[in-house]
């Protein structure tokens, strides 16, 4: 079975061709810059050379259709027929209190579309562009649905509620949702698998920390609490945004520049974070700037580290305990030093690092001493590969 | 020597006289309803009787001279002459950064007030009304300002710092404060003596659970990070504040209901908490509630343990290990029930309740067995008795 994930942002389209039989990528890319003249896509089929195109590319369906023509294409393309696609499974970031699984799309897609964008107007509408752009090129292959928020669906209501008036949660469902669902699965099965045990027999702390950045408490394989909320913007410090912060802060805030809603919004998501404290988002560019002495990089690293801490904190208070701590995507994968000092300060649950394997990269790893009272793994993320499963498995239920 | 505390309000005035051989209160007392015709005065000195006074009361000067009249009272007082008071303690809400511990007010008073009201001009105001009327009644006494947020001074800037803009920071000083400092100093001091070991060696969470909560985090007897931020909205679900709450649910209520900045600020601090979802604000009126099946009331109660325990454990990552937990204000000394549970849910750190002491109230207690690995006490706290010896303390300095 042949599985095409698309994963739409703004001005960006992802994409990975899978052939489930052994979970083989066949071919991947992305498009970026959609909506402006020069926009490029980068593709690669396995095994053959990656090519890189620069064109106008003003819309999402030309993006996608690209996209296939790439697939298609003799030299560089991997299918013959777009009819091999057995189905196209998309990320959508919001699924609201609606959307507790994948979905597929049926003839009632319209009423679908129409909730999910309405749902989550600032998240979803790229991702629905998607799904219409590929349902007009594709018109007689299934698509399937697959939620950042699923995963979490299983919260307990004491975790997603917030303490405001109740209504406000019966009228708009404004609540906790959590986002990086497919991550957090992905990389806590992969754990209980690398540990040997039942996932059902464990509490693990799922670390996604990426440009965006989430904790998850998955408590017997369930997400049972996680640090984004209504939106992307609570919990973590990330990038760009601020996380957790004082309601009475951002009044004040409001009140002494004079801002609009707007202005705030854009403040705490796109000017805070990392960001915000040492003038790069990258941590890259963090740990460069701390080698070379500089105090709000460094600032920055140790309010990033103790923020994750703490919740790391937390939710072991949530779960009464725990048994692994994961690390995944771009920064969780790929900074030892902030491991190193997490699991310095956390050696109070009798963590016990082995800094060695701590500096390698690139596999799923257990990081810890056999002494290790926790293990803690670094288990590279793989979204896409969540994405094509769940839509083989609903694809092949029909 | 003897010190009068003050502790005014919007609306109120507390008071209490002490006299520092001993620790002993003297006479104590409060005004209610100042700034209407029915306000109320209650006062006593000890090992009198009780006496409660209706009469109009405008403004704070005027229930300040009605408290000092009843102190000088021939049935009734304590005093012969106003200047048995040695100084006059202040409870001033917002210390800022520019105040990081008790400040004797002197010539340059002016300056000092206005500065405070400037640096908080939501919870100060009352705060220096109280300091202007004592000053204008006893102009030949010391006055003393003792901040509810020195004692988190000495917070990491790591715990202080919010991940937006530095500049923020810098040019508005928006960053968290923390508030009940003056609780949290005492039961934690009592706490480290009660262990009979010296602070300086201990570890403890401590818990203000008043209509307004906190948690601090005190580590060698410093305090170093605290629920409340910028302002006292920040943190733990209150009665009737949210706490902590997703800054993008904030705009999405703002833009839904179209909310000014004070109707939104009025929504999280007036109308949320425990009341927001339960209806009712006061733990009694919950526990009442729940044992009449109330689901709501359920609910608020399971959400206030959940986020307190959420608090500890992530304090225990902050200091890497606890070795005492306290409980104080309303809630927090009055709530068997709350403690039990959440003693319960901690029990993987070897916390081990005893019910039949939990279920004690009004003395200081340890209500562990003697195998729990963290001591948990219940300490009434005394925020007046703070204020008092810091005032004693300063005015003997001089």
């Amino acid at each position: 079975m042949k599985i095409f994930v698309l994963n739409c942002g703004s001005s960006s389209v992802k994409y990975k061709l899978y052939d489930m039989e052994g979970e083989r990528v066949l071919a991947e890319g992305r498009v970026e810059r959609v909506g402006q003249e020069n926009a490029t896509i980068t593709h690669q089929s396995t095994g053959k050379e990656k090519i890189t195109k620069t064109m106008p590319i003003l819309e999402h369906t030309v993006a996608i259709s690209e996209t296939l023509h790439l697939l298609l294409h003799p030299e560089h393309g991997v299918l013959n027929s777009l009819d091999e696609i057995d189905a196209v499974g998309h990320r959508v970031v919001h699924g609201g209190e609606s959307f507790s699984e994948s979905t597929l799309i049926k003839e009632d897609t319209k009423d679908i579309l129409d909730s999910l964008a309405e749902l989550a107007p600032l998240h979803n509408p790229a991702n629905v562009m998607g799904i219409r752009a590929a349902e007009r090129l594709m018109p007689h292959t299934p698509q399937v649905a697959v939620f950042d928020t699923a995963f979490h669906s299983t919260m307990p209501s004491h975790a997603y509620l917030y303490a405001i008036p109740f209504n406000l949660y019966q009228k708009h469902k404004v609540r906790r949702y959590g986002f990086h669902g497919t991550s957090h699965l992905f990389v806590t099965q992969k754990a209980a698998e690398m540990i040997g045990k039942d996932i059902k027999d464990l509490r693990i702390v799922s670390c996604h920390l990426g440009n965006g950045a989430s904790i998850a408490a998955v408590q017997g394989g369930q997400s049972v609490d996680t640090t984004m909320g209504f939106t992307p913007l609570e919990g973590l410090m990330m990038g760009t945004r601020s996380g957790d912060i004082d309601p009475g802060a951002i009044f004040y805030l409001m009140k002494t520049y004079d801002l609009s809603l707007h202005e705030i919004d854009s403040l705490l998501n796109k000017h805070s974070g990392l960001y915000g404290i040492a003038g790069v988002s990258d941590m890259r560019d963090i740990e460069k700037k701390m080698s070379e002495g500089d105090r709000l990089a460094q600032m920055a690293f140790d309010m990033y580290e103790y923020r994750i801490r703490k919740y790391i904190g937390a939710y072991i208070a949530a779960m009464g305990g725990i048994d692994a701590l994961v690390f995944t995507a771009g920064i969780g994968e790929n900074t030892p030093s902030l491991r190193t000092k997490l699991c310095q300060n956390l050696s109070y649950l009798g963590i016990e690092l082995n800094e060695e394997l701590n500096q390698k990269r690139g596999e799923p790893l257990d990081i810890t001493t056999e002494d290790s009272k926790v293990r803690v793994f670094v288990i590279p993320t793989d979204e896409e590969l969540v994405i094509a499963r769940d839509t083989a498995t609903i694809v092949g239920r029909e």
